[in-house]
């Protein structure tokens, strides 16, 4: 994100008070200390920088470009950018909503990107509108493990009516997880109807993606025995389908196999809120088996829990989540970021650590600091 | 916890301006609107109230009512007894950490208070001191439900090498889990070389346990099938040892094709960074068979992990845990308690999960009127 260099600010007041004896348009005169082509730069940057009104009217006639943008400003960690992006949700947020939302997550090789691939051409071919996000908190040490190849996607890339878009990055999974959030919200009012949410199925990152989805969906392949293995327990427990991926040629057989064992295990889970038994089904993004059949489950869900309000009500518990999380989240920023902290922080921590202060009186001793 | 009225402090300072012609000594002279039954109580409190250095000497010495003197004043919510209950807990720590901290779950019914009971009076008979605690965030509202009827540890409670104290009492479960994980240090400090930490296996308090011992024991009973059925995932995922009880009479076979069970099903988890491959046992509270195996499984376990170090740097990466997790706890209660927030709070919410506002421009509202 180009900044705006302060010194072009100092020279607009300064014009104020020695008015120029040129005739040039206010914020365009190329002050001799700035090259022309930096001037120039800057010229763009400001003409280019659409109004919050902008981008609203841009998002909700369906427009990319500001979808883009918008979710750029929700990316930024540019304080006005902050504001500006809130603006726009605000705005976007009653013509939001109408869409469903599917998690889908699967340990790296599982095929990910294909059976999204597969999936939403299937989703497009049925008049729908596609958005896919990433929550990949990784993706700030790797550039964008998931989703960053946006290649592994050809044909969705293609379609008009999909929207790929990379996993934002972030120090922390929690103001990943955040940024997506809101990238839902800005999709759902630009049009979209259907958000696919991908991660990869190794951490903590499926409880973030699970409290902003109506349906989660865990992808696997059949293995060599070990089933559950390479899994965490919570993971399947969220699930409410496991689609055995990659069933085509020889593996049809070792799917099959692989679907009755999920199924036996995730009978052993306890009942779910919303009423609904997780299902296990097998396909191939390959030769599109069994694609369709994994929509018409989530079609089913959505009509018995919308039937018995669980949709709602979770929508409506996810939002005060979210809340609470960005409260939290801000809460610990602001608590981090200060200086009188950071001075203290690494010493502290290793007091800690070593034992030579309890980690209580070193939190009061923090604390302490902090509200000063 | 008694609160010294400040009518009381009042009347010191206005003998200071005014001396009273009678020869009392200050602090104990009855003023007439407090009567004689008030002041002698008040009196009592103000004498019987030990200093941080007598709390010290007391804890150090191996003395039961200066430990429970200052467990309280960590459990008190009053700012004046944290900062005491710091200075004891400091002085303590170079004092504490030689001991082993046991974490015991199980569902309700599976005998825990019998396990304990039998369990620890084995330890105490190998000389061994006996801390046990709890971590139970239900026990505001059903006034301790575990560990709150001490008659079910007859034997234990008799018993001078061991300590129970029921559950702190707190709002949220980060408030009773940081409670109980400073109780810790001050009975080590105390000589109690074994720390039980016992909780209801069936929700959140588990994953605080864990990260304030060094093992994690899962109790059960054998059933009538669905063996895995009951309890989370997550919680059999962080157990190093399963422990089927009430394996007596005619249960002993259904035990022991539940602990064939287990050992499959753990066999499923990923490998623990500890090392330590999970065990299954069954053990009888009742006719205290298999108890000392359990012993055993401990001691094996504290030899390995000391042996590659996963012992010290777990501990180390508690405390650091604990840390962070106290500086969160505090910086959400003092964002909660602010007067301003809880006029909006309410309004904000409920706008939030109507979908009138989005999550994250509520969040910032909120946070806006907190920082200015």
């Amino acid at each position: 994100m180009l900044i705006l260099p302060k010194r072009h600010l100092v020279l607009e007041n300064d014009k104020k008070t020695n008015p120029s004896a040129l005739n040039e348009k206010a914020g365009i005169s190329p002050p001799e200390i700035i090259s022309s082509a930096v001037a120039k730069n800057i010229q763009k940057f400001r003409n280019s920088q659409p109004t919050s009104k902008e981008l609203i009217d841009g998002i909700l006639s369906g427009n990319i470009t500001a979808l883009s943008r918008a979710i750029t400003l929700v990316e930024s960690t540019n304080p006005d950018h902050l504001i500006k992006a809130n603006e726009v949700i605000n705005a976007c947020l009653s013509h939001a909503n109408k869409s469903v939302r599917i998690g889908i997550t699967g340990v790296p090789g599982v095929g990910k990107s294909t059976f999204i691939e597969a999936f939403g051409k299937h989703l497009t071919n049925l008049g729908k509108k596609v958005a896919v996000l990433a929550v990949d908190p990784s993706s700030t040490i790797s550039h964008g493990s998931i989703l960053g190849d946006k290649t592994r996607m050809e044909e969705l890339v293609k379609d008009p009516n999909a929207y790929i878009r990379p996993s934002a990055s972030g120090e922390t999974l929690g103001g990943v997880a955040r940024k997506t959030r809101e990238t839902i919200s800005l999709c759902e009012a630009c049009g979209f109807d259907t958000i696919i949410i991908e991660t990869v199925g190794v951490g903590q990152s499926e409880t973030a993606v699970h409290s902003m989805v109506d349906f989660f969906l865990l992808l696997k392949i059949a293995g060599a025995g070990d089933e559950l293995q390479g899994i965490k327990r919570g993971i399947m427990e969220m699930a409410d389908a496991i689609v055995i991926n990659k069933a085509d040629g020889d593996n049809i057989k070792k799917a099959k196999l692989a679907k009755t064992e999920f199924n036996r295990a995730l009978h052993l889970f306890p009942a779910k809120k919303s009423g609904w038994i997780p299902t296990t089904a097998s396909c191939s993004a390959l030769t599109k088996e069994g694609i369709s059949e994994v929509w018409q489950t989530i079609e089913k869900f959505l009509a018995q829990t919308k039937e018995n309000d669980y949709f709602y009500k979770k929508r409506s518990e996810q939002n005060e989540y979210w809340m609470l999380e960005t409260i939290n989240e801000q809460l610990k920023l602001n608590f981090f970021n200060n200086p009188e902290i950071q001075k203290l922080l690494d010493s502290t921590k290793k007091a800690v650590q070593n034992g030579e202060t309890s980690p209580f009186a070193a939190a009061q001793l923090l604390l302490k600091t902090y509200f000063k």
